[in-house]
């Protein structure tokens, strides 16, 4: 009988730390998670909380880390690879690293640029694209569309099993700091939810006719006149965001005459919010659980690294 | 020799306070200010800090009190007058209080419903908006615009000396807690000027190609690819804000065909940039020192109370 081979992958971006215990067909073992994000840690703070992870799970192989981690932020500042990008191409630039002794890999962020001419930046995303591309082969096709929902929302163009252009939003940030200080603060008191006010803010913020700066105004204005309770003027404020988002997706991939499903792969109440405004532009859209396709992403990796070490 | 009869003005806001010691003349003999805020007070608090304001001032008559001081976070809550508001609406629906003793008037605020049907609301503005009028009485004939660059920045429609429809923007503020926390921190380390990022900024803000979701995380992506220093990308990320808001403006007031010079009545630093941003647009401006028009705005107010009394 020969023993299971066992290897980790650690997502570890700015504010969090999620972790996952492998096998080579894939099996999620375990998982951990930790508020100890790599803008919170020096570097002996780091080698103790990836020491702790790494030790937790002994009798493990190779250990791939994924975020903010490549960054100046994190252990080392590892170059962004221009798109197109696929498994390939992460795999050809692993950066192997020392981490108190114990030896690691560091995937790279990916990099493009717009039709706009604008420079766009992922870290930790393109692991979890690959993860997609890996339970979901259709997606290898051209011409494919996928969306991260997050604090930093990513809408990616693949074609052929490769990442081709992406464009972020940070659309949920805004309302993260809105509601956590200043004028809207008081007035949004609950959470948001797919709800009558949630539709009334993704069509008005979706249609243009003016933009943020006035309408999030609005949730303050018709709190004040009576018009929006605490839950229905954070709602109604996500509406409007996420409204704002979707049309910019639909102007840079037009995605209301997008053929087939978007899949969906991020913080689940968040990605069902995106799904019931999708759903308000007759877009498809589909939620994937997000460890099951970072657990997917990592195993890619690490069946192509042992691929290459034969 | 009749001697001199003196009053005051103040202007309580949330985050500030700013008194105004005037004579019949509208001449402004002292001014103070301080941060106590209405939200920073509770009751005892707030009638310590007006007792101290007024007593710093013997001699005086009358006590016009404007701003957040006649909401439920300040004294009383005093209901908003509904558009059209000019200086008479407002003298009628003076509130008198008493304040440690002393006798003083609350301003009302203004609120309209926009041609979008959305409520709208001011308090404090609509005394800058008396000031106005009173300094410049060519802003009395039918069909004028004023702007009031700030926090939440007021764009108001006048017509025969009355307030008849406005709207608000906070892109300042979404720019204030984006600069303070979180991904933009970092990256927007100096201070907004008129520079070349800036007039790059309010022209793509403008444009309403994409969003502020967007175009807001690509101040982040410019700065990490070395496009954009730490002062450029606060001037830049200024741009897209005020940008974004003149766009409003524009779709709302049509300010790009406007005979004549808008009005700019706000932080002088903020003005300044509201200004270079319109030029940009071929629209006048011309800005007007804001303590002069308060005082002119208690001024109207003091002198047409006179005439009630008599």
């Amino acid at each position: 009988m020969v023993a299971k081979q066992f290897f980790i992958g650690i997502n570890w971006g700015s504010s969090n730390l999620r972790a996952y215990l492998l096998d080579e067909q894939g099996t999620l073992c375990d998982s951990t998670s930790s508020p100890k994000g790599v803008t919170k840690l020096d570097y002996d703070s780091m080698t103790d909380t990836f020491l702790e992870v790494v030790n937790n799970w002994p009798y493990t192989d190779s250990v791939y880390l994924s975020g903010m981690i490549g960054s100046p932020m994190g252990w080392t500042d590892i170059p962004y690879k221009a798109c197109p990008v696929g498994l390939n191409e992460l795999m050809n630039a692993l950066s192997p690293v020392e981490i108190g002794g114990r030896c690691a890999v560091i995937v790279p962020g990916v990099r493009c640029s717009t039709a706009y001419g604008d420079p766009e930046i992922m870290r930790g995303e393109e692991l979890e694209i690959i993860g997609m591309l890996a339970v979901a082969p259709q997606l290898a096709k051209s011409g494919k569309i996928a969306a991260l929902p997050g604090t930093h929302s990513k809408w990616v163009q693949l074609s052929e099993g490769r990442i081709v252009e992406f464009f972020t939003s940070m659309g949920s940030e805004v309302f993260d700091r809105l509601a956590e200080k200043g004028l809207l603060n008081s007035v949004m008191t609950g959470e948001a939810h797919v709800s009558e006010p949630f539709t009334k803010g993704v069509r008005r913020g979706a249609s243009g006719a003016t933009g943020l700066g006035r309408l999030l105004f609005g949730v303050r204005a018709q709190a004040i006149d009576g018009r929006l309770s605490g839950d229905d003027a954070a709602s109604y404020a996500r509406g409007l965001l996420i409204g704002a988002e979707i049309a910019d997706a639909n102007s840079i991939y037009s995605i209301t005459s997008y053929q087939g499903s978007i899949p969906l792969v991020g913080n689940a109440p968040l990605c069902k919010l995106y799904a019931a405004a999708l759903e308000l532009f007759d877009v498809s859209s589909h939620i994937l659980d997000a460890d099951k396709i970072a657990g997917a992403g990592y195993t890619a990796l690490h069946r192509q690294a042992l691929v290459c070490r034969q």
